[in-house]
Order: structure tokens, then sequence, then C-alpha cells
């Protein structure tokens, strides 16, 4: 029987919107005041769900210290205090939280310990965004 | 590859939770506080989920500009500050937050940008009603 | 030595804001759509706080069933579930959050375990409206 | 067409994270300083989630006060403000939040005005762990 | 008798901490990540807390219409979607969270509606900065 | 001119309320159910307030580091993921969370980067304890 785990990491960084396929026109009307020249910045939240059978010996899914240690080396180091568009991962990809999140969700797929279930990334208290994998026995 | 994206709205109301197909002992037993004549209200939360494949060009699962739009017009104009009793859709129906649920994902339905997945309303900081369409790869 | 306690409480009533010293356009210029004609709602959140010395036998600044059972019978009884403008304090009185914030003041001025300090209503997670009795040692 | 209810209850508790299978190195080796000696605890948040038809008469999922009465006599009652330790369904069983989260789905699994779809425990702010019934059309 | 309003806004922007009268280590030192070459950001949180006499008419101690079109002009537009360090306010000033609550505060010191009493700034959820005006009778 | 920085730390601790100087049943009358024999425990949340002028050169109050190295090593592991009553500061002292506040500032007053304000502690999110300093000039 699978239960699972979920665990929220936070990260503060800066990202502009704006897509070299479109016009300057067009990235505003798309991305409206997201699009300003010099960027602004968020406060982020991301939610790394994973999934597995209840060890009977410790009544774990899996060490918390584990994961915490591979979010932090994957994903935390790669993105906290940075400014988004000027790393490699979004040289020729927008990057939008949507972007943000799959990006995020490619470099926790190797996690060992247990099954990644789910990655959900708040941008805002009023906005998220979020990939799952297979269905699962959820609502 | 599908994504998903929520989005949080809030909106200010009363109801009365009365029933005329029940006695007024009935309806005291069935909504407890709820029943008292005059009302009560919320500052209930409206979180919608829709969910579709991002576009290569934007990065975006659909453009939140034009969910907000839809949103507002159809929802947010139609019950923030109000009394929801008064309201034509709930002239025959008792307005719990099982039916408001139900009547804002009525009136999402049509949205066109992007799948509607859920529509979830939270009455206060303890309690929340939630619909969710087909079976989805989520947790 | 003088510590603080502080206590969050919870509330649903409806209200609407129309004053009968003004004129529909008035009402209508200063309230917004709060003067909307059937009412609307809100969960409201009242924070009492209380000081005085800490009891050297009980390491208690006062009772918290005690206080609980205050509030509850001067305050929570009083305005739960209930539409504002009905009741009898304000018949005269437009129920904004600052005079429900100063109406409940009046009724916990008799607490007599630990001194009133001070009455915060939240009435939204944007709103709050505040009476502070005498100054007191706080940032 | 199926609605979802969900409700969160607290409670307070303290535990010690502890296997008799295991060494004391090994111990502090799996569960860092959740192994102390003497223990510690947590506010505990338990949501519960039921799902079922509208019923037309009441235009709700199940009654609220019929839940809450279940989910106080079965759960709260039982794990509020006492030390998991020394219960008897944590003998020998250690108290994790995974087995905790386990154990209140085992207390709820015969509720019958709803059926049950989840029961998420959070331990922290940051942390949940969550068991589900079957799959469910939802995200 | 003295009432005071608290009111939350909400703005998205980028800085990053780098003092021309440090060297590149003293800046490591003294700022450490935040001192990153491209800068991060934040969804900051301001509220401004207003007080004054509730009016007779109105039950208010200041419409919060015109509280809000006054911070939105003066503040929200100022620096919502911004990077900090390229504005003409923090050309010569280190755009620290101190230094922008300040900012704000020299920004709202003419609101003639009601007397400013405070402003503060949330960076993140565990962290804010405060200016407070001469000292009120409250906790 | 004066700013204030306040910040939150978390820790989670376990502790049993009962006083030697009372009977069993005063016991249980002061501190009802958190006079259970073998505790219970929470999830307590720490806000330091200091205060001071801004420094020219770097922008702040004072070093962020530097307080979060002081609370830490005062405070968090003085008091995280243990059981309060064990601990030779509470020997003689009921580890009511007033007294956990009054104790945790006395281990900060000894801070000399910049001038400690308040102290306030969270028991839940219903509850906190504040100590202040002198009256200073704040809502």
């Amino acid at each position: 029987m699978k239960a699972y785990l979920g665990r929220r990491y936070r990260l503060s960084a800066s990202h502009r919107l704006y897509s070299e396929a479109l016009s300057d026109a067009e990235n505003r009307s798309v991305y409206g005041k997201c699009a300003n020249p010099h960027g602004h910045g968020h406060n982020y939240t991301v939610e790394v769900t994973v999934g597995g059978t209840i060890n009977d010996a410790t009544g774990m899914v899996c060490d918390l210290a584990v994961l915490d240690g591979y979010v932090s080396r994957e994903v935390i180091e790669a993105f906290d205090h940075t400014n988004l568009n000027v790393l490699a991962c979004f040289r020729e990809v927008v990057p939008t939280t949507e972007n943000l999140c799959l990006e995020i969700r490619k470099r926790l797929k190797g996690f060992g310990a247990a099954q990644l279930v789910r990655v959900r990334v708040e941008e805002t208290s009023n906005n998220y965004f979020e990939y799952s994998e297979e269905p699962v026995p959820s609502l």
C-alpha cells in the first residue's frame, strides 16, 4: 500500500518573460508587465511529492534528509538567488513558472529513494503550476 | 505532456441555509446556526485549475490575463458582494458551498483557452468543497 | 514585569454598509459595492490581547479557558452567524469593521483576569482594524 | 456526479522516533534529532476528505456535524494532547507521521455518511503525509 | 478616540545587494548570496497602517478606496514588476528591504485622509522590516 | 531614525504543564488536558524583533547572518527537538509558553549588533505570548 510524502522548499529568483520569437509588441501583449525590460522577481515555493510503501523497520516512505539533500543539490543550489534568464537551461527557453516547474521535474526524475509523483511551484500566493506523473490513487 | 495551472480568486458573500422542502425544526437540525433567519457570510476563496500542454512560443499553459478576465466576468462579478439567496441560480437551490462550487463549475465549463480540471471553493480556512472533471494524472 | 497573551477567535457574519444620514448616491460613493442592497459577508478574525504579570505558581498571564469563556459569551455568541445590521447595537450605527471592533472592545472591557490591551479585527486577509488602550512597552 | 468535501482538524502531540529493531547509532542515523531521548512534539493538522453525490434536499455531501463528531471521537480524543509513543497502537510501531496517517485512516474507514477519499497529516508547515483510497477523478 | 486601519499590498521586484563603497570581498561577506551578480527577487508584502478617529457619519477611519488609490499611485506603480537597482531612488542607495521600507514611507508621508502610523515590508514569510512614526497607544 | 527588523524561527518541542506547588486536582483544573501525564508538543514559532539605525554603508539594521547565528546558538540548539520539562531552566519553572518566552528573552538580551525590542512565541496558530522591552515608537 502506497503513501505519499510532500515537502516544501523555498527559493528567491528574478526573471523576465520575453520571447525572442515574438515582437516587442507581442511580448507586451502576451506577458504584460512581466516583460518589463529589467526583470522582477518572486519567492517561489517548490512542493515535491514522492510516493512509496512505508518501510516496516523505519516507518518512513523515504528518509527526509536524503530527499532534502537531493533537492538542495539539484534544485535549490541551481536556482536560489539567481536571475533565471542567465542560466544555461533558460537561454533558449522563456523562464515562465511552467518551464521552471518542468525543469525542476527533469532534475528530480533521477531520485532513487522513492518515486517522484508531483512537482508544484507556487509563484505567488495566488498562482501555482504543477506537473504530475502517471495517474495515482488520489483526490 | 500536460501541465496544470491553479489560480486563486476571492469573493465575499452572504447566505442562509434553509430548505423549503424541510420544516423549521428539520432545517435547524440539518444546518444548525447556518439556518439563522437573517443569514451570515464568508470570505470565499475560489481556486480554479486548468490543464493543457505548454505552448512552445510562450512557455505558458494559457494566458493568465485571459483566465482572469473569464473568471472575473463569469464568477466574481456574479457573486462578489452579493447575498447568494436572492440570486436567480439559488432561488430553488440551497446556496450551500457545494452548490456554489457546482454553479461556478457550470459557468467556467465554456472556458476555451485550456481545459477546466478542478474547481475548489474554500468557505473558511478549515473547509473546502471541490469538483473535478475526469481522472487526470496527479496525486 | 508584564507579558502579553494574544488569542484569535473566528466568526462569520453578514453586513451591509449603508448610512441613513446619506443619500443613495452618497452611500454608493462612500461604500462602493459594500452598499449593495442585500448585503454580503465575511469570515472575521478577532484577535484579543491581554497583558499582566506572570503568576509564579501557574506560569500564566491568565487562564486561557477563562478568557475563552468570556470572549465566547460576550462576543462570539453575539455576532457569529448573524446579520450585523439587525442587531440592537447596529440599529443606529453602520456596522463597519471599525465599529464592530469598537463594539467588541466595549464588551471586553470588563474582563477581570488580566488587562485588555488590544482588539484587532481582520475583515479579509488584506484588512484589519484595531483599537489599543493606553501606551504599552512594545513595538 | 461526485463532489468532495475537505475538513481540517488540529491536534498537539509529542513523539520520539526510535525503533527497537535498530541500534542506537542506526536510530540516530535514520531519525537524526527526532531520536533525542525525551521526545519532542508538533501541532498536527489532519485534513480529511470525503466524497459523494450532493443530496438534492440539503445541498450537502454529508452533514459536517456528523463528520466532526466522528473524527472527534475516533481521532482527536485519541491523539490530542498525548504522547504518541505510550498509546497502544504505537507500542510496536514507530509513531512516524506516516504511521500516524495510516492509523487515522484505519479509524476513519468505517465512516458511513460519505466515502473516505483521503487522509493528509501535516507535521509542520513544510511537511505532509497522505493516504488516498482508489483513483478518483481529480488533479 | 483613535482607531487604526491596516491594509496589505503586494508587489514583485528584483534587486541585487551590492555597495559601491565596499570591495567585492566585503560585499560577499556582508550580503552573502544576495550579492550574486545578476540579482534575484521577492514577492514583497507592504502593510500600511493609518490612524484616526472614526467618522460618525460613515463609521470609517478613512475611505479604503482613497487609501488604495494613493498607495497604488505612489508605491505599487513605482516598484511592482521592476528591478529596484535601476530606479532613480536606488541609484546611490543599496535597495535593501530596510531602504525600500524607508522609501515607501517617504512616498506615503503626504497621505492626507488619515495619519500614517507604520510601514511594514515583508521580504519573505520569515522576515519583515518596519518603520513607525511617533509612539502610539498600542501593543 | 530607528527601524525594526523582525525574523521568525521555528522549533518543535514537547512539554507537560504541571506544578509541584499544586495538587493533582488543581493542576487538572488550571491546565486542563495540558496536564496529561506523558506530555504533548507543539511547533513553536519564535519571532525576534530588533531595532536600530540603518547603517549608511550597508543599508541594514544588522547583519541577518549574525542575528541568525546568535539565535541559533542561544535558542534553537537549546530548545529544538527537546522535552522542555527535562531542561535545567525548567526544572523548577513550569514550561508554559509565557515562561518559554521569558527564557528566550533572557538568552537574547546580550545580543550586541542591534537592540532587542520584542520576543513573541506562537504556540499554535491561535495563540501567542510576547515580551517587549521599553516603549518604542510603534503601533
